[in-house]
């Protein structure tokens, strides 16, 4: 019997029937054909139609395959903002290759290790500001085949030259979005970082949340303030590309030229902190730039005269960059949640895990793990790593949460060691972020003190806040008491000036466990995260 | 080397590793943990929790196991508006089979047509007001095997009964979401209509623009009161389940059960015909239903009183069931469009292509194309049709349209014959679209005459309004000069009283030509749509 189902081919490639496949390029390509007058970018003070746009990046594509690029290949940036970083990820897509913003603040040292972990065939660097480093990096790297590309200037060896001597004609290109094409690296766990692969697939999803989320159309003005080699910030670029509106970059956070960026190409969105805020309004006491554009939630009056305040649309959830960002969203609150990061948004799921793989209940925590479509194709060369964190079809977030009664999610902690009391487990971070809830406590790191009947009994070492009035263990015990399940509460309390913090300002426990007498904690846990 | 590279493992289906799968399946599981107390559907008085719901989906998967639906297999649902739809689609995706829910005011030789094409394994049938069409029908078919469930009732071989007795445990499940899910009729080009057979990507994708498009939230109650055998409500039923709001289902658009409806279950959206708008106006002229929980572009001022009347989101757009609904809408105008039907959703690509495929450039008529996630899987059992439809990896839409200059759409008629003018080619459906904007014109027909030196002469056989004033064939000519390229005008016009029409509605144009001279049409265009 013939049904007449066809299977979905979006997935075989090179096939010329790619009917259900979407990409970013297909969007670029529309994007041409629906927005032919509509501003795509302004980078350094060049501003791009769509149209123009989708020509840059076809000419890049092309000259980065006679570049020798090809399926798997990475593409590695050492620089700034730049609309150069959107054409890289399309381009990258549609020859199957991967795109690498690298984080353009680490040491030559850190730079020199990402460029010998992807062995990029294509590197696009920076001089300015951060040229010494690059250079420094170049030397000390051990892989030495790549074609380095220069953003600065437009002369032979640049960037800009290389696209625009690239042929412009089409040519047969990757139509599976499911491949990876981009990689962010993150999760520095035991002091090296490693590369999320994304795929097309995963960018698309979450821009079409976030179009909802955060209010993008084609209207919007996007200033691109935050650094592009976070997915934070990236995830917004890539979602108001998906719905066609206008990316403005600028190189860096910098309040003076967010000022002028706000005001020359009235920007209305952009990732802005709170202490960026005021540095704004003191900067702009003169009302020299028209910032009446921006939307945004109250900050102060001073800020509330100078911007467009909208009603808030509170944007905490919970996320990582390997799953390209949150996937839980305050916004998902349907009424007041119990949970602090929200409800799971539409393009995941998230389940709480315990060590076995086994669903814990709501109230339990346990390990955050998420399945769907955003889920990161693994780490960049790390097989280990990657069997570790992704298995029984779960990624595994390496982080602690709890499902609330009312479905909503609270994220616990970081994932570290777990104290035993009995059959129960306790986890630090839980006990840490009680303790911290009172109002002495500056600092506080939590351990298992081995017990002959327990296994564990919990100790606390704490800072104290030099101004605040004096506290006994016994308060703080049973400050715990109130807020927590009885077993997890401190049954010894130190007191000390300061923690032992790693580099990346973690908690040192090794060294926590070592002064205060703690260990013997249970194996099959992954430290720090 | 190994790259770490993990291939998208969610088309593997059983394997265990469903790592990037998300299924409707899925979104339910995530609704049962995320919204335990929320309600998922109103369905004949009976009020359903998502837990509730997920708790029936699972038992009428596993039933329908137990009676032998596997892969590719068929449900049919010969019952009215019930949350049985949602059920079954979510079942079926469960299974890897479809879920189709018939057009109920069909008669039972077309229901039995529908039965012994698709051969289901399982019917679903109402005897309320219905059920002596589905007794003729099943009298009709030839297809014996299937097992029949009645929606009316709970005892024995009723559809409750057989959902309440199925195993609540878990199973695996298909997790590969491009398989066929839903079968849709539609398309009745030559009498018969064709089974759409659409993905749970289709439809997850269509619910992530929709909720946007549509302001769809978990606050949502949506009033299900169109026909869910039709794409335009049950798209919107499967966005707000997607989103985690709530369905109310009334049996069929009747102006009395709506007002109820609306009134004791506080509806938010429906789907409301002006005329039916007009019906409540009427019913409710004591005020004895509260309605203004909906909410709604304005009609009248009876309405307005009546209602929350919230500045219109134009929903206009361009699509067909066979792309799981509009694939351009009016909202993303960006601006004022020149296009009737607005520009294209971020799901899709479209395509103005001629039919060797070349696209076409905008200002010209072509055959509107789509392709992307949301496209169907072609029709039911229909390969030679599906091989017309469906090449060169485009879905086309047997539509004309035109891409304006400013990139949006306008959807011009169904693709009919072509006339040609020397080299140019004449749609009669443009031509006709124009004269039916005089105001003496109440219907039209255009065809081509042969012609010995331009291969045809444009003819237009128009019928007039009776209370219109007198026009000369002149005038109507000179009315299509001043809007259409010269060359399309009709040369000749014929009155008539009234025209050939087809049993589906359709123009019968070789009837036309016949007629009125036409003739010697060039071949390789589908006639009808």
């Amino acid at each position: 019997m013939d049904t007449g189902v066809r299977r979905y081919d979006g997935h075989e490639g090179h096939d010329g029937r790619p009917l259900h496949s979407l990409t970013l390029h297909a969007l670029l390509e529309e994007h041409r054909r629906s927005r032919p007058e509509h501003i795509a970018a302004i980078s350094e003070g060049r501003q791009l139609g769509y149209p123009q746009l989708a020509d840059r990046v076809m000419r890049l594509a092309n000259a980065l395959q006679d570049a020798g690029v090809t399926r798997g290949d990475r593409i590695l940036w050492l620089a700034q903002n730049d609309i150069g970083v959107l054409e890289g990820i399309i381009a990258a897509g549609m020859l199957g290759a991967m795109f690498c913003p690298a984080n353009w603040r680490q040491t030559a040292d850190e730079m020199a290790f990402v460029i010998d972990d992807l062995e990029p065939r294509v590197i696009v660097w920076q001089s300015a500001e951060i040229g010494p480093a690059v250079q420094a990096a170049r030397d000390k790297a051990r892989h030495r085949g790549a074609l380095w590309l220069a953003l600065d200037g437009d002369g032979p060896g640049s960037y800009e030259h290389f696209v625009a001597h690239g042929p412009l004609a089409p040519r047969e290109v990757n139509t599976d979005p499911d491949l990876p094409a981009l990689i962010v690296y993150t999760a520095a766990f035991d002091g090296r970082p490693n590369g999320a692969m994304l795929s097309q697939t995963a960018m698309m999803w979450q821009s079409l949340a976030l179009i909802d989320i955060q209010d993008l159309s084609a209207d919007t003005r996007f200033l691109n303030s935050g650094p592009l080699f976070h997915v934070g910030t990236l995830m917004v670029t890539l979602a108001v590309f998906h719905i066609g509106g206008s990316n403005v970059f600028i190189r860096r956070t910098d309040t003076t030229r967010i000022a002028q960026a706000v005001h020359e190409h009235r920007c209305d969105y952009a990732f802005l902190m709170q202490s960026l805020c005021h540095e704004l309004v003191a900067l702009n006491h003169d009302a020299r730039y028209d910032l009446s554009c921006l939307r945004s939630a109250s900050v102060s009056p001073e800020w509330d005269a100078m911007v467009t305040v909208v009603p808030a649309r509170s944007l905490f959830g919970y996320g990582q960059t390997e799953v390209m960002g949150p996937v839980t969203w305050s916004y998902y609150g349907w009424g007041k949640s119990a949970g602090r990061n929200g409800r799971t948004s539409p393009v995941a799921q998230v389940r709480i895990l315990d060590d076995e793989g086994r669903e814990l209940p709501p109230g339990e925590v346990g390990e955050i793990c998420v399945r769907g479509p955003t889920v990161m194709h693994g780490y960049w060369r790390r097989p280990e790593l990657n069997a570790q964190r992704q298995r029984d079809g779960w990624h595994r977030c390496n982080d602690l949460g709890r499902r609330e009664a009312d479905g909503s999610l609270s994220f616990i902690g970081t994932k570290v060691q777990m104290i035993k009391s009995g059959a129960e487990n306790i986890y630090p971070a839980e006990v840490e972020g009680c303790l911290r809830q009172h109002p002495a406590v500056a600092d506080c790191g939590v351990i298992g003190v081995p017990d002959a009947t327990w296994v564990h009994s919990v100790k606390a070492i704490v800072v104290l806040k030099p101004d605040a009035p004096a506290v006994t263990p016994d308060e703080l015990i049973e400050h715990c008491r109130a807020r927590i399940a009885s077993y997890k509460k401190p049954r010894f309390v130190a007191f000390v000036d300061a923690l032992p913090r790693a580099a990346n300002g973690a908690l040192d426990y090794p060294a926590l466990d070592a002064a205060h007498g703690g260990g013997g904690y249970p194996g099959g846990l992954t430290r720090g995260a």
